[in-house]
């Protein structure tokens, strides 16, 4: 496993990302942070009350939305990996969602940290197919399939690869 | 097609929802509306520059919301319909998504409104199927599968089906 030196966070190299879900510069976004441990990535993410969807029980949205953005986070540094760089070097790469599949286990409580899991399953070219699971509380509550496509690759200028 | 006789959002008949989507008693979320138009129901919806993906793109996990929120409201709207009862009459009908497969065909722009059209593939007792597409300005962007589950009927106090 490559130890980056700045962090480990696959987000922080993501210069001029805007993103809802995982932009360093969105002000308003969820802001959600991805890393490897071993073959998988982890990402532990703290709700906010507004981000419901009943009462205490985390929006379905709210999940779809982590879930695709640690993938494409998680689709970006396995390819990083793959050929040995370090996750910001140039080429840039950057990954947007061909399809997710969502199945709802059991209701995700909103007012836990809730962990994401994902693993890859295939890099075919530009396309990267990962699984993905969410946890509250050591329990498995939502399973998620996410077909990842590179769609940027370049040494543009900081924040070019998301305008 | 039953004309409702307050509104004709199905958002509107729903007391107590605290949904990030579509609930009307969070102040801070996207507050989708979706109405009837014929066997499909439709949502206006407009976003905010904080949901974009990339830049003036919107972002896929809210795109996912406001298509799942849709479909439980459109799942709703169609059991009342089916009984041929009013919305927000009693017994209280809510649903929650089983699961939900979208594919993102292309970029839908954050800086224009978006459409939803969701028609109702099957109702199979408290299991409803759906399929929901987005567009925008006329062309269509993301398709969707959706199961919709009844988690709630009963006779509760306003707000109750949400707690």
């Amino acid at each position: 496993m490559m130890v980056e030196p700045e962090s480990i966070y696959f987000q922080d190299h993501m210069p001029g990302n805007v993103c809802f879900g995982c932009g360093i510069e969105n002000q308003n976004g969820l802001h959600i942070q991805s890393y490897w441990k071993g073959e998988e990535s982890i990402c532990l993410w703290e709700s906010e009350p507004r981000y419901q969807g009943w009462v205490k029980i985390m929006n379905g949205g709210v999940l779809a939305t982590i879930i695709d953005c640690h993938c494409m986070g998680t689709a970006m540094a396995a390819a990083y990996r793959e050929e040995g760089r370090l996750l910001g070097s140039e080429p840039y790469y950057r990954y947007a969602t061909a399809s997710i599949k969502l199945d709802y286990l059991k209701p995700t409580p909103n007012d836990y940290p809730v962990t994401l899991r994902a693993q890859i399953v295939e890099i075919k070219g530009r396309r990267t197919t990962l699984t993905c699971q969410a946890y509250s509380e050591g329990e498995m509550t939502v399973r998620a399939e996410v077909v990842a496509v590179r769609v940027f690759e370049g040494e543009q200028e900081r924040g070019s690869p998301f305008t």
